[in-house]
């Protein structure tokens, strides 16, 4: 990836930035405003700077002249960086020049953690739960009248040290022809047992030399979204991932409901068969794109929550949500991925993360192995924002884990123009404090249909950090612009008029999504807070955080803790890793050492149940301010905002 | 069982005969000729006898006048024996009075051996694989919020020490639901492993205290035949069993012609359904017999030969009639039943017993097994006679096995006039050899309809040693008597005529008949010999044999060592256990013991291949008299047949 450096007039201010960004995303990231109200799509014509030097393509529309464009006017929001650049903005495009110290921050987000290939390697361990041998047996003879699978289980004993194999009824079905189709010339796939002394199985095998071709699948089974890679497993690479909604939505949008359909009769066969449903056509997609044959998966590894996995197994979670809340069982048997109606081959084994209780679940553990955390001395916070926020506070030794219900805001979900992460959606936002003229960057640079989580974050932390909003969310009603306005006695912001929408409706931000979003971030706090106190601990312990979740590689950091989502802690702690319940489900697949481990770190995760906890509701509710009660927990956000107090 | 002694006269020779038997069959074990035609149904009224002392039921036919049952005549095959007796023979009923050295010898039949319960118990080996306990288990609360699968599993292990439990996910789906609906009583059933060190699966939890409900499902595949047995796993006893034609048999009688059908498309499919089909209907009579619920059944323990074997596991058993003669495999994981199609719950465990070889299978490893050879230092013989004889020579340390074909001679089939041994089969026969008539017992006193393996046996050796054929087998030509007969040039003895049959036809026994059963025994008792020569042993050095097969209990072993199918031994050496693959199914069901050292039981067995060893032919051209070339090898008989010489 090339990085081009863009310096921008009359600010002087640089910023590295990826070839084929925007101008208007790179002056975002460096905090300098170009007003900007249709999200990228060039229509409102308003983002106009000057090319003074360096390359740029496109970025030229109907609102400028040939004149302007000779003088090397381009619309920022469609000016495609191709080398380091000097870009001016015209007086009409910013904010007053001078006025720097009311420039937007530039955005700090998380170092974000990839699956470290290398990392597993050089530890060894780097050594997949199913692997394939080729082996060339010798032919049965009057000397020699092995049986068929004694003599492919011998052999990989005596010239591979394969020991305590175990064949299955299916697989010693296909041994006698498979055999004789390339003159006893085979591959073997071969599963490592999960627990020590345990069996090695030989899963299928295939004629000829097929030893190459070995691939598994990684699920994450979202309430609301599926997320599925095919991962090689000779190079240790995705391959290919896909997305899409869980099937389930139509029978109710949280967990809750879930259950509640799955009490009513074939209610669980209906979710059971939808879940399935809706991770075969993930696999179809994720095997088509590539051309790989389903013959060649081996394994499945899946993660979900308590009742997504309860369903996806098909065991009624009924129980999940009644009182004292016990799932039906924390650990699952292996079993085959047909067994549960996954369409893969026969000899496919599919491997279910285990949970920890009905709200912490296989999703959480995942993310705790794949992470890494299970590995670490540090003590980690480890938080997974969606729907449900959950958190695990512990290192190598122990973990205390907890689940709150934070509501949908952080998915875009609960507001009036809410959606998810995708194109369309409002996910960054800057706000020029003396016009209060917006400018929006939308996900795909096209106009705004609405606000995705990340950028609601960013919104609320920007009004309230330029006093647009007060500390309980609500607007400033002295503010003399059309866009801070009342309907129905609800105060909200214009972020976007109608003709520069794609929905013909202004995009509004109003004072009951920034309530939806208090609450939230409020539950997330204080459940992070409140089960530190549990353990003895507090926020200055932590010698890093670990983010997990959808949005969470977008989210500027100090605009989360400027909300009071994330307690203030040096930037540099803290680690994204987006989807960890994918990424546990691939490192399972990758590293037979993570399978095997996973029992073993359940078994020393306590789970907390923080609404019997009696501070918690303390800490909720001195929770529900911008950022909190007590400011002085967010020291460097006090002294901003006295600084920025004592500029006016 | 009443126990009462017949005295015939003239004879003055007495046996010990149970109450309830017929005076005919009181006879014949006494070695006293009495005519009687018609096999027992008093149709004939030949076998008339004059009760001169004790008690008899029935007895009485329109053959008999007023005035002679007046006089104490009766009907010996219609005559009940009720009291000690003394019986005379009229002349017209017998043989010439003081021709006793002519008498027919007392049969002379195998000890039999049960499943010995008390042994098993006695040595600690009672110990079925599978148990059920019932516990009390505490309800989850608030301070007690254990996985519903975790509360059952911790319980079971901290209180019944219960350790390394695994539960299947059919299991875990009806946990919650079975806890709650007896208030957290449950029964739970437990498998143990095989294999040392493995895991104890729960494979069943049912609500309140059942269990005392503990029952096993024991079967025997034969090709031809398929018996079941259900086994209450309290009392070790078995509580109803039954029997039908194995399903496949309109697909071919023998093991190659199923094999040649397998290999036809669908033709694996087919013997597969009809195998299970004919099991599923076994299981139901013996379920049905005793009103025992298919719920309480938790295992079902199958033997049978290897063809037999991979047909019901739908492995295709291709290879096994193909040089060189290699099974797919001799060791079969565990399954459940339900996934073979049989009619069990779920839960419900199947035990396949392993083979040795393509013609030594799991039927004879379960006999070996059940007879207990396995365990005995003694030297031992096994045999189970059926179309394919088995034979088995070890101890112990060692076991060398070899199989042979025997055709259906002992069977019953491939005779003119052969049948099962069931209703109207002649069973035991005897002849006056002045009159050359005879004395026929059927099975069930009804008129025959046909021969039965072990009435040929009887047959073919009482008319050798009597001179009546040579030890070719071939009629002797100068006596004079309607019943030895040509017919198309083949010699015939006419059993019953066919007013005294059911089938109203001559019912005879041919030379073709008699040259079949020569074969027969020849290929054993050469298959015998070589085994032996193979291991460097004979049959002098034998401790003991055991018999298996369906006809043997009825053999009467002088007969046998006659026709020279068993080597001459003393009859106290030789043990009678029936179906021996039954038996071993149904230990196995009994103790984890058997099951545990199967395996390597299996592993001691070496299989020889008679086939390709050279002397087998030279021992079978030899065999292929009666008794065999070398009349030495059987002196008892040679001075038997020496003194009818000198009495002549």
């Amino acid at each position: 990836m090339k990085i081009h450096t863009i310096n921008f007039q009359p600010h002087n201010i640089s910023i590295d930035i990826p070839q084929g960004e925007s101008i208007l995303r790179g002056a975002l990231e460096a905090g300098v405003h170009i007003n900007a109200s249709c999200g990228g799509e060039g229509v409102c014509g308003k983002c106009r700077v000057i090319i003074e030097n360096g390359t740029v393509a496109d970025g030229i529309s109907e609102r400028l002249t040939r004149e302007d464009i000779d003088k090397g006017y381009r619309i920022a929001c469609q000016s495609v960086v191709e080398s380091d650049l000097t870009v001016r903005i015209p007086v009409e495009s910013s904010v007053e020049a001078g006025v720097l110290n009311l420039r937007k921050t530039p955005r700090q987000t998380a170092k974000i953690k990839q699956t470290d290939l290398n990392d597993l390697k050089e530890q060894g361990l780097f050594v997949p739960p199913v692997e394939k041998k080729y082996i060339e047996l010798p032919e049965p003879s009057a000397e020699d009248r092995l049986p068929d699978v004694t003599r492919l289980v011998s052999f990989l004993k005596l010239e591979q040290g394969e020991h305590r194999l175990m064949v299955s009824l299916p697989v010693i079905r296909k041994i006698p022809d498979i055999l004789r189709e390339d003159g006893f010339k085979v591959t073997a796939t071969l599963e490592r047992p999960v627990q020590k002394g345990r069996k090695t199985h030989i899963i299928n095998v295939q004629p000829g030399d097929a030893s190459k071709d070995n691939y598994a699948i990684a699920i994450d089974i979202g309430t609301t979204t599926v997320y599925g890679q095919l991962i090689d497993l000779i190079s240790g690479e995705v391959i290919s991932e896909t997305g899409d909604f869980n099937g389930q939505i139509s029978y109710g949008e949280d967990v809750i409901s879930r259950i509640v359909f799955a009490e009513k009769s074939d209610g669980l066969e209906k979710l059971h068969a939808v879940i399935v449903k809706t991770i075969n056509g993930i696999i179809h997609k994720i095997l088509k794109k590539c051309g790989c044959a389903v013959e060649n998966i081996s394994s499945i590894t899946l993660a979900g929550n308590t009742t997504m996995t309860q369903l996806l197994l098909k065991i009624n979670p009924r129980y999940i949500r009644r009182s004292p809340y016990v799932p039906a069982a924390t650990l699952y048997p292996p079993i085959k991925a047909v067994d549960l109606g996954i369409e893969l081959n026969e000899h496919a084994s599919a491997l279910v993360y285990p949970a920890v209780s009905s709200y912490v679940g296989g999703d959480i553990v995942a993310g705790v192995m794949g992470s890494g955390m299970y590995l670490t001395d540090k003590l980690t916070l480890f938080l997974d924002i969606g729907t449900n926020a959950e958190i695990v506070i512990g290192n190598t030794e122990w973990f205390a884990c907890a689940a709150c219900s934070a509501g949908p805001a952080f998915e875009g979900g609960g507001l009036e123009f809410g959606m998810r992460a995708t194109k369309g959606a409002i996910e960054d936002f800057s706000i020029d404090p003396e016009t209060l003229e917006p400018m929006n960057i939308c996900i795909g640079n096209v106009r705004p249909k609405g606000i995705c989580g990340s950028g609601l974050i960013i919104m609320v932390a920007t009004l309230f950090e330029y006093g647009i909003i007060n500390n309980l969310g609500k607007f400033d009603r002295d503010l003399d612009t059309p866009r801070i306005r009342e309907n129905d006695g609800i105060y909200e912001y214009v972020l976007a008029w109608k003709k520069d929408t794609q929905i013909d409706r202004d995009i509004v931000l109003t004072e009951i999504d920034i309530e939806n979003l208090i609450r939230a971030k409020g539950a997330i706090y204080s459940g992070c807070v409140t089960l530190l106190e549990e353990v003895g601990m507090s926020i200055q312990d932590l010698d890093q955080i670990i983010l997990a979740g959808g949005f969470g590689s977008y989210v500027d950091l100090e605009k989360a803790m400027t909300i009071g989502l994330l307690p203030e802690v040096d930037p540099g702690k803290i680690t994204f890793i987006g989807n960890g319940s994918l990424m546990g489900a691939k490192m399972s697949a990758l590293s037979n050492h993570i399978r095997k481990n996973v029992v073993e770190v359940t078994k020393k995760m306590t789970n907390f149940e923080l609404s019997e906890t009696a501070s918690y509701m303390d800490h909720y509710i001195a929770a529900l301010f911008l950022p909190h009660t007590n400011l002085e927990r967010f020291p460097k956000l006090q002294a901003r905002l006295a600084q920025r107090k004592k500029n006016r």
